[in-house]
């Protein structure tokens, strides 16, 4: 029903199926009015659209119609649609003259593609009590539209709202209970008076604590969401499906939606967009129009820019620049920034989906790229790494930073007394913005190379990096830190390093790749793997490291583009023997087994079990649950997700252990 | 020739009136290739184009159809064009078959509307020797061209090129001496191997330098720059042309321009922008196209974005919200982001250009907002304003400020020793992002209210109003600081005020009416406006003050939308009266006195002085050599401007004496 084709931090490039065809996700889904509706959506971009199935209802000959002709001929409409119960009528009128089951029973009877239940919604800094009352109905009408459905054996697929106002604990709370029932998607319900008045940061509240108890395998929906400033920060916290009435109700008004805000054409000199209508007319020509005739082309902008935000997002997605297109769109009004800037607090929530490799750099768009969860797992791993003796601090040169040092490397001052420094048992690290302190050794794996910052620096930059330098000094007898840093940062220390001159960088491939192995796969993997008569080829264009062999047996090749280690058979041999279970592996039942030795791809529902530690574009150990190693490849999914979802692969198989 | 109708800091929109037509500037001008042009660029939107005449004059048959039917002919373009001579060849090649008279001599024979000398361009970084030969020549020509065109009474207008390499006293040399001379417009050379090179920085350092010493009444031309992601940066330093050829050789390269950088079609799953291509088209039908179908249409989308960002700069020129856009489009690469980042060093030059009130709200988008023109001006105003024996610091609330304070303050802090407080003789001010100290009594004016700003801190914001506390405490007698403040900023404070309960913020309307305009005006305006028998009338809906009387005569009123007091004739007089020449004036000379006295608007050439305080869209008193006052109205230019330009307005007239 859904399945995820690629992702960047909780956001997901996915494929909804439905009756009447595949929907790529993220969506928006036009509101269509069913009696007055002015605008051919497909035209403009639209792959599945939603209407109202009260309003329907309620009309004595849309209903016979739809009943007779179906919907998609009532709306005259061939792809999915999407219908909405009378919540929103209950929340503005207080009453609907529908039960639950009616309205379930109706939506299914004109043969939408997805139905909703008749849920309450609560709107945002209610009493905690009305809050709590109405969770309850809400999930008593979810338990029974789910059984409804099962009982009729209803085809239609079926939304369980989330609602809970802005008690975080209560959107937790429904969210979990909503993800034990079976229904198919998931929309996130009254949130668009949070978007009115600009609460953009308790938005971030309301989605992610929804989000951390939403099963991950369906798509959800936030509800009412149509104006395109937000499209990338809500699906960069998990969003897929997006509705509104914006595009008609702003043109209506004479306002043009863009990823910067909202126009009003009284105040428009020039176009604000690339597209046709921008392209064609001017606002004075607008202006001149029959209002109907201005209307029309308004709404056709409002389609456009927001589909091709849509269509962007999606790109940022596969490249891995999601967040990148999330801190460029906050710009658009401090609320978002502070948003944004709130959003780092979930950092840790971020990374569990975020994948360890991406195609795209990550760049520095100010302080708030600094919480970035890629930023974050460094720092977690930096401070799980076994640590030598003594530090060195150097200042950033060019990118790989281990490249362009040798010989002899300047002044350094020492942090505490003066000892004698044993080049042999000191950790060489670079100090640089935004992942704070980079080891050397593993400085060409993405993304401590592959990316950029500005050299003038913020303060918050600054302090971030004089934490890490406080932080680690702590962690080893002696610490050296070139005079550069001591400079730029002010460090203020004194005491010069009377040896400075026997400091050197010694580049040594066979400590290199151990440590790209311990931080790839967990201490201790880079022993188990480069051990017997290790043997480095390496590309004679570039120089780096591509293959290592122990004699003429393959152990790893090293990937170019992000140094990160491919396991070869006799690789997944050494770090199954070597790293506990459940490290690095992906559990199947028995049923998979043979498929899996056979070195077929993994799919999510013959998981049984997996390292937590698991990221989407890991390389991976497959093994039963027995533990013994049936083949190696790489994951599509995070761990989270491979638990939880029931189709899709969850394991691009390298090799079966068989072959 | 070249009009300002709008401005925001350097950028300006303007129009360039050329024998075959008027440009709205900022412009970009296609190039177009005089033998095989395949692109009919001004169908997406190009005004104006250039190409180059030394090609045409090297290709017999080019030249003989440019010589006998005209260069618009030979390039099918009937809008105006802009030649460039053989520099680009000169600079590639190191030599070309044309004298700097013979591609003059050219260029006005086939007609062009804007023909260039035969500059030196010398390449960013060269040895300063070789810089200062290539300048001597390049200014030798520029005057030879100019001489040869007043000779020869050419019809063409001329471009005298800015070189000059990194050495920005060269350019700046440069810069001066053409000036001096009666080019027409000045292209800015040579900068396209540091933006090829991501150096920004340099950029603005190039740019911003010969931007100094330019005269401001002539259009600038950046030479090459055509990638839409630098347009808005460029533009807000005051650049009004672009010229490339990117939008085609980016095309045959499979490669789409966007503000947000370059996309390679290869890494493209989606269309990236609203415009007709990307959603008409998908990147797969693009690479299932022929080499030059697929050319042709990206080259489409090249230019609509281009134009679309142009658009957008002009629309953001009118609403006053250019750095906004700036502070967006940096996001796009860390170097740009760096180069915005130092052109915060050049905020003193944006300032003598950026007019007072605007349309819309100042927003801060990241620490690089505090460096914006505006802060930077209210700091000034702050410093020279008088200042009474105690200051009371309080925390923000909603805005204006002002509005919100009432009754019980809260618990304060005492920097210093306690002393009693004379609530009489405090000056209340409050704490907030961006503009550190707001005096209670201006915080209705433009921008003071008209802001906002993320409610989560970077730390450049913290530092910014500690330091702006630690300053101004020195200026008092006593400071008392707000416990909101001193808990947020943990400013450590412990020593509490005995009798918080009496500190309370008294509205005055007297007070406020002299201090806004002493903030307006220069400190001294507010007694001498407001004397007599004061009364103040508001509006009966908002309550804000509208218009100030001395009895019933009016002396001025306040503009609701930034709280700027518009003079009347007696407000004029008395102004007048108090305030030293030539404090708020601008000085006409004998011929525009009777015009001015009728209430005639004030045309620049005829301005013979005027106060370096003033700006565009300040309210100003004019007035003859003898300082005697002829008129008030409100500048259309700033100060720099109305002393440059020998055309246009400077001075709306409000009204004349005479009347």
């Amino acid at each position: 029903m859904f399945e995820i084709k690629s992702k960047d931090n909780m956001g997901r490039v996915g494929v909804l199926k439905t009756k009447h065809g595949n929907v790529k996700t993220p969506a928006l889904m036009p509101v269509i009015h069913p009696r007055k509706q002015a605008i051919d959506v497909g035209k403009y971009g639209a792959d599945i659209v939603i209407t109202n199935a009260y309003l329907i209802y309620k009309d004595e000959n849309l209903k016979q119609k739809a009943i007779d002709e179906g919907l998609h001929k009532l709306i005259n409409f061939d792809g999915p649609i999407m219908t909405d119960s009378g919540s929103f009528q209950l929340s503005v009128y207080g009453d609907v003259e529908i039960t639950n089951r009616e309205v379930i029973e109706f939506q299914e009877l004109i043969k939408t593609d997805i139905g909703t239940s008749l849920d309450i919604p609560t709107a945002p800094f209610v009493e905690r009590q009305k809050a709590e009352e109405d969770l309850e109905i809400t999930l008593k009408r979810a338990r029974e539209a789910v059984d409804y459905k099962k009982e009729k054996n209803m085809e239609m697929l079926l939304n369980s709202v989330v609602q809970g106002s802005t008690f975080l604990d209560l959107r937790r709370k429904c969210a979990s209970e909503l993800s034990k029932l079976d229904a198919d998607l998931y929309p996130i319900g009254a949130v668009v008076p949070l978007m009115e008045s600009y609460h953009y940061k308790d938005l971030v509240d309301v989605v992610m604590n929804s989000m951390s108890e939403l099963a991950d395998d369906r798509p959800r929906h936030l509800m009412g969401a149509g104006h395109p400033m937000i499209f990338a920060l809500c699906v960069a916290m998990g969003c897929d499906l997006f509705d509104s009435a914006a595009y008609i109700l702003y043109a209506e008004d004479d306002r043009l939606l863009s990823v910067r805000g909202t126009y009003k054409l009284e105040n428009l000199t020039e176009m604000p967009c690339s597209c046709e209508v921008c392209s064609k007319y001017t606002p004075d020509d607008l202006r001149a129009m029959s209002k109907e005739q201005r209307r029309d082309l308004i709404a056709q902008h409002n389609l456009y820019v927001s589909f091709a935000e849509l269509r962007l997002i999606r790109q940022a997605i596969y490249e891995g620049s999601l967040m990148e297109l999330v801190e460029e769109r906050c710009r658009a009004h401090p609320a978002l920034l502070e948003a944004v800037r709130h959003l780092g607090n979930y950092s840790e929530d971020l990374e569990k989906y975020n994948p360890r490799s991406k195609k795209s750099a990550f760049f520095y768009t100010g302080p708030e790229s600094l919480y970035r969860s890629e930023v974050i797992r460094h720092m977690q791993k930096l401070r799980q790494m076994p640590k030598k003796k003594n530090l060195v601090i150097l200042p950033p040169n060019r990118k790989p930073y281990s490249k362009f040092f040798s010989g002899k490397l300047g002044d350094f001052y020492i942090y505490g007394d003066e000892k004698d420094c044993d080049l042999e048992n000191t950790d060489f690290m670079v100090l640089d913005i935004p992942f704070g302190l980079i080891p050397l050794e593993i400085d060409e794996l993405y993304p401590l190379s592959q990316n950029d910052a500005p050299k003038i620096h913020d303060v918050d930059s600054i302090e971030f990096m004089e934490d890490f330098i406080y932080e680690f000094i702590e962690y080893y007898d002696q610490v050296l830190i070139h005079y550069k840093v001591n400079d730029n940062l002010e460090l203020g220390l004194l005491n010069k390093y009377s040896k400075s001159d026997e400091i050197r960088y010694v580049k040594n491939d066979i400590s290199k790749i151990k440590a790209i192995a311990d931080y790839q796969f967990g201490f201790g993997a880079g022993e188990a793997l480069f051990s017997g008569n290790i043997n480095i080829e390496k590309s004679k264009k570039t120089g780096k490291i591509r293959h290592i062999y122990d004699g003429k047996v393959l152990i790893v090749n090293m990937r170019a583009s992000d140094s990160f280690l491919i396991l070869s058979k006799e690789g997944a041999k050494r770090l199954h023997n070597a790293m506990n279970y459940p490290q690095n592996r992906v559990v199947v039942n028995k049923d998979a087994e043979p498929f899996a030795l056979d070195g077929k791809s993994v799919f999510c529902k013959f998981v049984t079990d997996c390292d937590d530690n698991i990221r989407s574009n890991d390389e991976v150990l497959i093994v039963n649950e027995e533990d013994k190693l049936l083949g190696y490849g790489k994951t599509l999914l995070g761990s989270c997700e491979i638990k939880e979802f029931d189709s899709g692969q969850a394991v691009k198989t390298r090799k079966g252990m068989k072959k």
